[in-house]
């Protein structure tokens, strides 16, 4: 866009929306547009709730899932399995699991997996805290819900060699997973699926 | 996304993403989550430029341009041919027809063209500040450059009706290839154009 035409809110926006994953400078400007023409409550209620997301969310610091309240939802329920838990990358993939509906234990979100082409390393990710919560006992299963990726599987193998000293049941989603496919977009009979025939790891 | 596992805060800008034109409830959770995992600063700067889209912005009361300023720049421009008058539908257009550097005169913005499809009449657009923009005299041509689409000829056929009691010259923008275009993948109707206005070479 024409940085010269356009008035400085209009390409400052713009510029704040090109900023965003997949999105190019003319869908962002399509979007600044849009937004000029709407109703003054749509900008106002999209910039509120951007200065909430931060403001209002914080990490459970049993599970790591983003949630208001500290411990989340789905570690405060008592009417969950609290020997089983399910180790995820992402908030997204809890997300998608509780949708599946074939589970009802406990998580442990990492933020990520090993990357090396990304520089990311176990440090990085929320493994020390998943051992120290492993250590203090009461789980029987760990699940390793890792997605199908070359990342998700390195990340598996990882947690399988660092968890194997603990006495555990050590299980993964069934390769009913598309290869090469992210968790987050699994649909719910798959991810059901996968949930139910997770095999045991030696 | 299912709302009773992700924190209200992270649903709600979900929501309000969605909102957004071409923005899915996919594509609005991976923004959410991609805001949620960078910098503080992003999500803010993101608010900031929204609260700040209408506050600092407004129409060009001559020719109904988004800008800070009011007149606009290319109005209160002296340097410019204050004889030629380019009419578009949307600001965007005139930042278009400015990056082609090919037109030096000012512009006049309809805010949309005529659909009864949708509902959108004359009254609904910028048209009879046109009119009385005109009737106050020193334009000696008038090019209408609303979209080639049914909506945009519709609209410049009413405004040729409209301003052919005015002694003005009326032109449109030229139909035809597209530069760099094939002519094997032009559809029928841009080649018939493109036929009906050839130019005759000297």
């Amino acid at each position: 866009m024409a940085s010269n035409v356009l008035p400085r809110p209009v390409q400052r926006l713009i510029n704040e929306f090109a900023r965003l994953p997949g999105v190019g400078p003319k869908t962002a400007a399509r979007l600044a547009f849009y937004l000029l023409r709407a109703a003054d409550e749509q900008s106002l209620a999209l910039a509120e709730a951007l200065q909430e997301l931060k403001a209002q969310t914080q990490l459970c610091s049993v599970c790591f899932n983003i949630t208001e309240a500290d411990p989340c939802p789905i570690c405060a329920d008592d009417g969950r399995n609290a020997s089983l838990l399910c180790v995820v990358e992402e908030p997204l993939d809890v997300v998608a699991i509780e949708r599946s509906r074939a589970y009802n234990g406990r998580y442990h979100v990492l933020h990520g997996a090993i990357s090396p082409v990304e520089g990311i390393g176990p440090d990085d990710l929320k493994i020390a805290e998943l051992l120290s919560r492993l250590e203090r006992g009461g789980f029987d299963e760990v699940i390793i819900a890792t997605n199908a990726t070359l990342e998700g599987d390195s990340t598996a193998l990882y947690l399988q060699r660092r968890l194997a000293s603990l006495n555990l049941k050590l299980t993964r989603l069934a390769r009913g997973l598309p290869v090469g496919g992210d968790l987050e977009y699994t649909d719910e009979i798959t991810l059901g699926r996968a949930l139910e025939g997770r095999q045991e790891l030696h």
